[in-house]
């Protein structure tokens, strides 16, 4: 994981936010090769969800909602952590990750997930188990009490209530609260789904990771919603449709698992959830939350607005609340996943000469360069500016004269560029450019009048 | 204006925040049209001012920032609004505009702009004046006191100054801290860019005019690098520029005008800047500013920091701060200006026998709908299908079977589709589909195996 971060920061993927200022804690900003990644995850996650599929569309909502939307959706009143200090050293801890570690390591098998517990059974178990504090030792702790995680900020002149308004903790919400105006203006019968990307806020106490567990994290995140009954039907379609959308854009099957929550894992209100995982270098960790969350969030809302969220079925002739199917993805996770599964070094020497390059073997849709395009010679730069030029229009490509042709290459396969042009002194002549592969490393002679239809081909996603 | 507010909500452009509490003072949720409007803008600016242009890059930084950037930027000190209440009414205003709207009514001509005076200064003049409380029309002031327009959060337990951090109130100050960052991972020289979209807040005092002015906002800013004496050159090259992105999306001449700051608008540091305006229904607002911000970021930030942020320029052989030229638009003021740009009510009858038709004239890459695909009859649907699929691999398209084809051309118009495809009976036979254009109302008939190049040709920009 180290050399991760390392190689992100190294290659501008991914710096430490506000650094030269010490930094922020957890905080990360996406370089020039990372916005471009992450831009290229968003537009993948919309073409396959929205764009492409028939039933959904996409909205973009506010993130500063009114406060009612937290009241309904239960985020003001259960969103939180339960934390404790360590009297003497006065370290803080979330009491149910303390369980959970001193669980697993003295192998006790607990009846319940600790998510479930009461204060007062986190509480006890505590002290029957003289569980210590990880930091020093001692067994000497404050009471728990529970912190939200929502960011508290004011809208308007004075700091009181009447003007405390939320940062999102997710974007589902603005999905919910707008079930009606996107079926009335999108005229989209049941089953349809919403989609949206955006930022959203929670208060950690223990994000790390780097970008896994961030405060500030970007969503993406769909709302289908379908007739009571077909739910688990939808359910699974949604379910196998993500992990093909994983597959399709290079992860492989045994970096991934589908992990079903058990019964007890369960939300109360859910008949059905899945998360798909990734083996992150420090674990498997949740990228894709699949979740069948029956009519919950609709019902909350109609009792809390006091409107009406039903649906009439003009087939069936009668109104219901639809249930909801939820396939809610961290984009900055799964840019994560991206960058973890694509980055190998590889020996392309023998075993008696080594020669290890680094690259990023990206999906040609991910890439953040398409093309590099590459002047044999500084002389040739006005020709080869304008096959640039010409490829530019479809790709964001990088032009580099700067050394000699093999350290030009390994530098676009230490980023993760499919193909680079290399324009030479034939060019001139025969008005075609080589074509290298950064996979296979094969190189190929195009015609530059071929290269768009040629590249068309390479890039279908 | 009203009109297209209305419009706008009534065909999934744009909603009321949270409506069904009865909103969130001026926040707005982009429907189902208006995420890809915005969407295509978004992406036409990244396509012009990053991938196509040699000189720029992106990124994409965190909204919660180090507060020492704040610090160094000015706005923890001095971003802030002069406020006053009316004693007798209680109603709140901005000192500063108060005095313009009076002078302004009263043929008084200020000697210079109110942004610049002290309270005190602004104080005396109220009460010389006698300027009456616009709400109730007593002249009973309280002192006025500057009010700070970021958000205030506070990330981690406790809410004290130590963990205090705001919401940006800029997309370019992450830029800023980024200067090095960027400049090495991408290996670019002087003169260079560095671009951003993104989120930014401002507590603002008034805000209104639709989504002119919002607290929760999005930029398209690029700071632009470049060597002291070679500013205003590329101020002026960037001032061409961005309008010209203005005139290539649609917008006319007479609809825009570039404003030129007098010597006392100008910030301190800036050596010029330049307002594009656009003339919306309300009158003139800004869309975009240009300005030259001379060194004046990078040498607060290497104060403040203590780090060297200057740059070494090899062919000349020394080190300076770049000037900065900085274009700032934003995206959804933009957005707004489009949706006005493209509205029309055009009788298309006679004027004995009007027949109007609305519609939007969104440029092909800003429409959020690109083709409509109408089977002539639901026995079509079948074949149909199989056309929306393979032109929704490219294209946001919507599939419309319902109602008379002439509501369909209309209901196509109303939400600027640019293109409509009908598949008819003939289309069994012939593999041919009918085109219809938007704006001429013109029809052709082609083939289904050359749509994809028909509608390459037509949405390229």
């Amino acid at each position: 994981m180290d050399k991760i971060v390392q190689v992100a920061k190294a290659r501008g993927f991914v710096y430490p936010g506000s650094e030269i200022y010490g930094g922020l804690a957890n905080t990360w900003d996406y370089g020039n090769l990372g916005v471009e990644l992450k831009n290229n995850v968003k537009k993948a996650w919309w073409k396959k969800f929205i764009q492409e599929n028939k039933y959904n569309v996409g909205v973009d909502c506010a993130i500063l909602m009114n406060p009612q939307t937290w009241v309904a959706s239960g985020h003001l009143g259960g969103f939180s952590d339960p934390l404790m200090d360590c009297k003497e050293c006065h370290e803080r801890f979330r009491a149910d990750k303390i369980i959970e570690d001193f669980a697993e390591k003295n192998d006790i098998a607990l009846e319940t997930s600790v998510d479930g517990w009461t204060n007062e059974a986190m509480q006890d178990f505590i002290k029957d188990h003289e569980i210590k504090c990880p930091s020093c030792g001692a067994h000497n702790f404050t009471e728990i009490r529970q912190f939200n995680l929502m960011f508290k900020t004011f809208q308007g002149v004075t700091e009181d209530a009447k003007n405390t308004v939320y940062l999102r903790p997710e974007t589902a919400q603005g999905i919910f609260v707008n079930f009606k105006n996107v079926q009335r203006t999108s005229r989209k019968k049941i089953p349809f789904g919403i989609g949206q990307v955006g930022k959203s806020f929670r208060n950690e106490i223990t994000p790390g990771n780097f970008t896994f567990r961030t405060r500030e994290f970007e969503q993406m995140e769909l709302e289908f919603f379908c007739e009571p009954g077909t739910d688990m039907e939808w359910f699974h379609y949604w379910r196998s449709f993500c992990k093909e959308w994983l597959l399709s854009l290079g992860i492989k099957e045994d970096e991934i698992r589908l992990r079903d929550h058990d019964q007890d894992e369960l939300s109360f209100y859910s008949k059905g959830t899945t998360d798909i995982e990734f083996k992150f270098p420090f674990g498997w960790g949740e990228l894709w939350g699949i979740a069948d969350r029956t009519d919950y969030d609709l019902k909350c809302h109609q009792d809390v607005s006091g409107q009406d969220l039903t649906y009439f079925d003009d087939q069936k002739g009668e109104k219901y609340l639809p249930y909801v199917i939820e396939p809610s993805l961290g984009a900055d996770r799964v840019v994560l996943a991206f960058l973890c599964a694509a980055y190998d070094e590889e020996n392309i020497g023998t075993e008696e000469k080594p020669d290890v390059r680094t690259v990023f073997h990206f999906h040609p849709a991910l890439a953040p360069v398409k093309i590099g395009v590459l002047p044999l010679s500084k002389k040739l730069n006005e020709s080869a500016e304008k096959v640039f030029e010409q490829l530019s229009r479809q790709y964001n490509c990088e032009y580099d004269d700067r050394g000699t042709i093999g350290k030009r290459y390994r530098r676009q396969d230490e980023i993760g560029t499919p193909f680079c042009v290399t324009y030479d002194f034939d060019s001139e002549e025969d008005h075609a450019v080589t074509v290298r592969d950064r996979d296979t490393m094969q190189q190929e002679r195009i015609k530059i009048e071929d290269l768009d239809a040629y590249f068309a081909d390479k890039f279908k996603f």
